[in-house]
């Protein structure tokens, strides 16, 4: 498992050494699922390195075993924002306590208050059901035991095991959205347009989850069926006609999942828009660049393409 | 197309005329397309007869044809809120003025930043992607041309044509929740959280419309699979296997599907929850009160509905 040291990651700590005594208890062995922790230390204030020596003791207390640390420098050159050069170091770190452990999983300590706001966020960008799906309950070897918990009930579960949470000062650091979402938005939210704001957020991610995993699913069989046999130049082509044939939903999905196949990252709304008019067969034929070096144009008439989509992949 | 003597409508009002005119010089007749106004009038307000004289002015002055009035009297007595039973009385209006006039379609007149409060509202229900799709562009006699257009360009448009819409005092009326949403909520989240925050809820209802018709329609036709021949008191009957067999986004809808089937209202997440732990075989077997007085049971063993799940409408 994960520990930053606050109250969340703390209370997950709790919880898995709890079942880790209960089960060793049961069967006279700590058998397979050993759970250790890793404090990731980001060296962004003068009191990391209390804060982290402050987690070890405390997890090392709870039985967990082993409980290590891992620096996890953030590059000042990012161009990403804070936020988002603090999390890629977070999953670098994460990867190598991976390795360094030979552990299985990562159990992170994302609790019901995150999903609403990351929901927020993802509402704020306006890009759809995947987004509004927020942070996933299992993805690769991460694992988020606690998203039905709020933080006032890992606060308390830290209370009663007697562990002491560091509060972070960028949680409440207005530069940052995430931050003024947790201590502005939200509570605004509750007080003026609903005061089960928290709860509806977090249902509204579980559907928008399952509804955008059936939603990939069948728009990656479609896309399986609808490809034809790649060129040379690795240029990707589907029928006009047969693309066009395909629900809204299932063709806007496909499109993306031909541009992530041609090498390009997630088109935005917009991006992929604007692919969909070329299925018109009238106005222009393109071609349309799109995230990630990769373009899209419409085979004109007396082309080998015509009356294809053509997705051509970055030249490198 | 239908007027409430607003600036929405009236822009609508005009653009309808715009085109009925163009229509007319091209060839030479006002033909099919003939449009005409019903002015609906809640009688909410002491000056609710001036406001729909002026209104039947000013469309008749744009050479709309016919220009009626429909009185939308509001049910005092209505449990749904003062909001809901507006609704009510202006759609049975809609009904009446479609019959008066035998008009094929209604026209309204709602904007983009109606669509952006439709999805806050839907999301303070936390119900789901049919939820947040908002108002539908296209529903039975209803056509929305408006909904990709801001407020304020109905405005503008109102002052091009020398219009004079009416300020209606319910909109900043702070009782009611959209009220809120559109003086106070938005604003303040165009301030803090995004200044596209508009521009993203109205995208995230279009995916979300897109997205909600594909699984409604992939839900429809599982549901008339699994459903087996319904028995002489009208039981709905599943195998629980094949039911949860499906992913969760269409079993969800289907277990929906069959309540309603069965005379109910959509069940509530919560609800549907619980129908759905009647699948795991453990636990209760039921039954589960519905919405609507349908209930919804496990086959016990012994029973010939072992291994069903049974959904019993109400009895009248």
């Amino acid at each position: 498992m994960a520990c930053s040291g606050g109250a969340d990651s703390l209370a997950l700590a709790a919880a898995a050494a709890f079942h880790q005594r209960r089960r060793s208890t049961a069967d006279g062995t700590t058998g397979a699922g050993r759970i250790g922790a890793v404090v990731v230390d980001h060296q962004l204030h003068p009191d990391s390195e209390a804060v982290t020596a402050a987690a070890l003791t405390q997890l090392t207390g709870l039985g967990l075993d082993p409980v290590i640390s891992v620096q996890a420098r953030v590059d000042p050159n990012s161009t990403a924002g804070p936020e988002a050069a603090a999390r890629t170091a977070r999953y670098r770190a994460f990867a190598q306590a991976l390795e360094q452990t030979g552990a299985q999983r990562i159990l992170l300590g994302h609790t019901r208050d995150d999903q609403a706001e990351q929901v927020l966020l993802g509402l704020a960008r306006g890009s759809g059901t995947r987004s509004l799906a927020g942070i996933p309950a299992v993805r690769g070897p991460f694992r988020r035991p606690l998203l039905g918990l709020t933080r006032d009930e890992t606060e308390q579960i830290c209370a009663h095991a007697q562990l002491s949470p560091w509060q972070d000062p960028a949680n409440t650091d207005p530069r940052f959205l995430r931050s003024r979402i947790r201590t502005e938005i939200l509570p605004y939210l509750k007080a003026r347009l609903s005061s089960s704001i928290t709860d509806s957020l977090a249902r509204t991610a579980q559907i928008a989850a399952e509804d955008a995993d059936y939603l990939d699913q069948a728009a990656k069989a479609r896309f399986e069926l609808l490809l034809e046999d790649p060129g040379a130049e690795g240029q990707l082509r589907m029928e006009l006609q047969a693309l066009g044939d395909e629900p809204p939903a299932i063709r806007r999905r496909v499109i993306a999942l031909a541009v992530i196949a041609a090498g390009g990252a997630t088109p935005s709304y917009e991006r992929l828009t604007a692919v969909e008019n070329l299925l018109h067969r009238s106005g222009s034929a393109g071609p349309i660049e799109l995230e990630g070096g990769v373009s899209a144009h419409r085979g004109t008439r007396g082309s080998p393409d015509y009356a294809k989509l053509v997705i051509v992949p970055r030249l490198n």
